[in-house]
């Protein structure tokens, strides 16, 4: 059976996804907190030995990435640090990293979300992280070697998640985990490279 | 008169801005090299030390920004960095240390680059910097205090620097110094804020 690691696999998004991947892949768990794939994707060594540990797979996911979430009169240069360390180069050190890897036609999917198109409020830091992932992506698809793909899912406010942030997503129109996971599982079994699937 | 800061106003997109601006603006130039605005955007202290030198300034223009080009599968973590300290975090900590420093109404214009949209081999790590950029002064215009703006100009690859890149930029149709300065003096004296000026 193929391999998916699911980086950020034990949150809101990332269970929706481990569940509609599981029976195509076995499906290895990673996070923080994690007693048997334990990492922390804003240390380089942490990210090279998970990759150590698991060994060869065919689909990387990550469902993680923190984001600095403040008003910008406020924002320090530090605070800004908590994204970039975070959120986007966690992502892109998982790819510098990952790449060898993932096995031939192997992937990996990778997360932004809607703040970057559609900003709000306190959310310049989080739409740095997510259009520097985005773009990256775009580019970093050209280059992978041994037709391996990459994607990203850039996902709306969750309706999972809509108690927690509504105040900060007024009038946008939430989707569902579930749908959102579709966007993951497109680009894990699909065959498109180098795109951003917009759950909006 | 109005003063305007051109960081990087020493290079080709840099002199061609300053040309235009300079028949409404006092042209303050800062680079590495300056004699009077020395100023090495990667360093947070430095950054600093620029605007306690200039004082209040109506607009803000950076046309500085170092990334990594290699390719992707020799690009190390430190690599990427570069592009991430430089052209990235350069540019978003002006805005974070700048905005003090801005008049009401004033402005930021930044750089960012086609290759975040049309990407091309060995850039990845540039339209990391580039995406992460634009996404950042979209979401910032919304918070910027007292009126100010601040948009940024993502050039094609320039005629005047075809010499030097045109086997990376295949079939590209380069584009005049002259047109993307165009662009920031959009940005500098029209209303717009929040938007990425295309020159493509
Ligand atoms: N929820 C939404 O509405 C929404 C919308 C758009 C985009 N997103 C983005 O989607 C991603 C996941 O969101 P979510 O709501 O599913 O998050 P979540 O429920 O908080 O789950 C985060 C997951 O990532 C792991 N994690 C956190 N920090 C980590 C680190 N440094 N290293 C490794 N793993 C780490 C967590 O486990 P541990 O605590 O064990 O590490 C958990 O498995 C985030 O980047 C978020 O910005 C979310
Ligand atoms: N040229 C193109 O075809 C093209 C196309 C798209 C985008 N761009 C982007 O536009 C920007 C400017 O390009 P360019 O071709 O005009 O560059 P350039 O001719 O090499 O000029 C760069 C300018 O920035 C200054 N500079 C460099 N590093 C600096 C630092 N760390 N701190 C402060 N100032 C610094 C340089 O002066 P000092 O050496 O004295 O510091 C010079 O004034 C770059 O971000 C580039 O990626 C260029």
């Amino acid at each position: 059976m193929k391999k998916a690691l699911i980086i950020g696999g034990t949150g809101t998004i990332g269970t929706a996804v481990a569940k509609k991947l599981e029976k195509h892949y076995e499906v290895l768990i990673a996070s923080r907190h994690s007693k048997e794939y334990p990492v922390d994707i804003s240390s380089v060594d942490s990210i090279q030995s998970l990759f150590e540990k698991t060994g060869k797979i065919d689909a990387v996911i990550v469902t993680a990435g923190a984001a600095h979430f403040g008003p910008l009169k406020e924002m320090t240069v530090e605070d800004n640090l908590v994204s970039v360390t975070n959120k986007l180069l966690g992502q892109v050190n998982i790819v510098l990293l990952g790449t060898d890897f993932v096995k031939d036609k192997g992937s990996f999917t990778l997360v932004t979300g809607i703040m970057m198109d559609d900003p709000i409020y306190q959310g310049a830091s989080a739409a740095l992280a997510n259009g520097g992932v985005r773009a990256f992506a775009k580019s970093a698809a050209l280059e992978l070697p041994r037709g391996i793909r990459i994607n990203t899912v850039s996902p709306n406010v969750l309706k999972e998640s809509w108690d927690k942030y509504q105040d900060f997503f007024v009038g946008f129109n939430p989707v569902s985990a579930e749908k959102v996971a579709n966007a993951f599982v497109k680009s894990v079994r699909g065959l498109q490279t180098g795109e951003s699937y917009e759950v909006y």
